[in-house]
């Protein structure tokens, strides 16, 4: 199942044609508090309400996707915990150890978005595209062999990063959560349609150009690991996202003008726009730099 | 004038008595959609609500303070950034880069509750004090010259700090975000009262023993151009929180048993307990080597 944001406020299913279906007054019965409660509940009283959103999505009566506008599938989750690398690139190095960043949930846009590019001197500013799981219950130090139970779902995330800032060129907050520097789409995937998220192939295509391009059989920690580690430092919520971190051998820069597509097999691809009122420019392509230097030495580039 | 977070989800105003009046009752007709809405309700419309807060603290009919449960005075801020150090520490040298980490929201704990260390293998768990800015409104790119403005009031911040876990050993999620890490309160005092922030004393004491001790005129880059930097990367909105970084020259060990007194002089003080199921020990006393470190070559210690 398909589940999105779209318009103002509202949450809808994708229904089998293509269309989507209005959910939100399937929600108003839990007394959201205000928008934002509106993806946590769905998945808190899932199981109650999955007849009925699935006979909906079976109507094949909604709107055409080209007529709504799709907004980020996680509106405001409570954190967004990212990975610091977790794809082995073609090395044959052992596991690293675990580490993770917050992303600002202040940061977010969703599909037709822009990223606008601050002024601030980063050397360099780079998509990573990334497989997010999306929390389905609150969890809290739970153990790998449940971990899989506390997701509700997968979703696509792209994790705008300026390199180069802060005191070390390692610092989550002027390297990674400037606004509009986390991107998510096109929707949740509930997890009964992935049943193995090491058989994905993420992509991401700048103006056309194809750079990332890898598949998430090359993660290195699996994702029954991160949630349960994750769990025993910080409570989980529903509608909490882990971000599974990227693989660096096709990052490239982002510049103005540019139209960047994200996509997974088997949860779908969105586009957002890219904005940089300096107009800076960067070579084009693959940064084959960083990709060397995180193969070679199996370091992360500079702002993870 | 002191804004106090107390009993269940009520906020109150101390008193010239030092009691506490409520004022939960004077924010129903902004409609909050839920408990963590009553602070940025009381801060985004402070203006027109102060002459009554006012007479109800002149009124003298409290509840006594020994009487109420004192909460952290910052429910659940969209976001808490903190500096990676901020303070000379009998240096002579240049200020460094400024460098900030997000603090998830998820740790924040206040008077009278207890810090859990986790058995994580963690080398030490230090405390460090620092003096926090509560957001008076939105602010985006604001200038330096108009950021004292978007100031609401101060209160007290012990940032728990886990050394020694994740990659590099620098790592804002496990260095620094479990669960219970954040420390507020005892309240927050408007900035009126603090005429200069700059003139405070800022101490710890650890079950009895004084650790930190140390004036905030050491501090490194100025609270203005702290907000209007952060402002340049995250839009802030009434009621985020920015801390101003610790001395890390009275840095000293948590452990089971601790009663921790943080304290900020025309703030106010709280107390906090600690709880290590595995009973860990270090020495007590001051850490000098971690002292040692961060004065004699200017870095921070491992997670910060």
């Amino acid at each position: 199942m398909r589940i999105a944001a779209f318009d103002d406020h509202k949450l809808g299913v994708v229904g089998a044609d293509g269309t989507l279906v209005d959910i939100t007054d399937l929600l108003q019965q839990y007394e959201p508090l205000g928008p934002e409660d509106l993806l946590p509940d769905l998945i808190t009283h899932f199981g109650e309400l999955k007849p009925e959103i699935e006979r909906r999505a079976g109507a094949r009566a909604g709107l055409p996707l080209d007529r709504v506008r799709l907004r980020s599938p996680v509106t405001r989750p409570t954190k967004i915990v990212c990975l610091i690398g977790n794809y082995r690139e073609g090395t044959d190095r052992p596991p690293q150890i675990l580490d993770f960043f917050f992303k600002s949930p202040e940061a977010i846009i969703g599909p037709g978005d822009t990223v606008v590019l601050p002024p601030h001197p980063a050397t360099i500013f780079h998509h990573e595209a990334e497989l997010a799981v999306v929390i389905g219950r609150e969890a809290k130090s739970v153990a790998e062999a449940d971990a899989m139970d506390a997701i509700f779902g997968y979703t696509i995330f792209n994790d705008i990063s300026a390199r180069g800032l802060g005191r070390s060129g390692i610092s989550s907050f002027l390297g990674k959560s400037f606004d509009t520097f986390a991107a998510f789409g096109p929707w949740i995937v509930t997890k009964d349609e992935i049943p193995d998220p090491y058989a994905l192939q993420v992509t991401v295509d700048v103006s056309g150009e194809r750079r990332q391009d890898y598949p998430t059989s090359d993660m290195e920690r699996p994702i029954h690991e991160l949630v349960a580690y994750i769990s025993s430092v910080s409570t989980l919520h529903p509608g909490d996202v882990i971000c599974c971190g990227t693989n660096h051998q096709g990052l490239g820069a982002l510049q103005d003008g540019d139209v960047v597509v994200t996509s997974i097999s088997g949860i779908g691809s969105f586009t957002f726009y890219v904005r940089d009122e300096l107009r800076r420019e960067w070579p084009r392509g693959i940064d084959r730099e960083t990709a060397q230097r995180v193969r070679a030495v199996g370091q992360r580039p500079a702002a993870q």
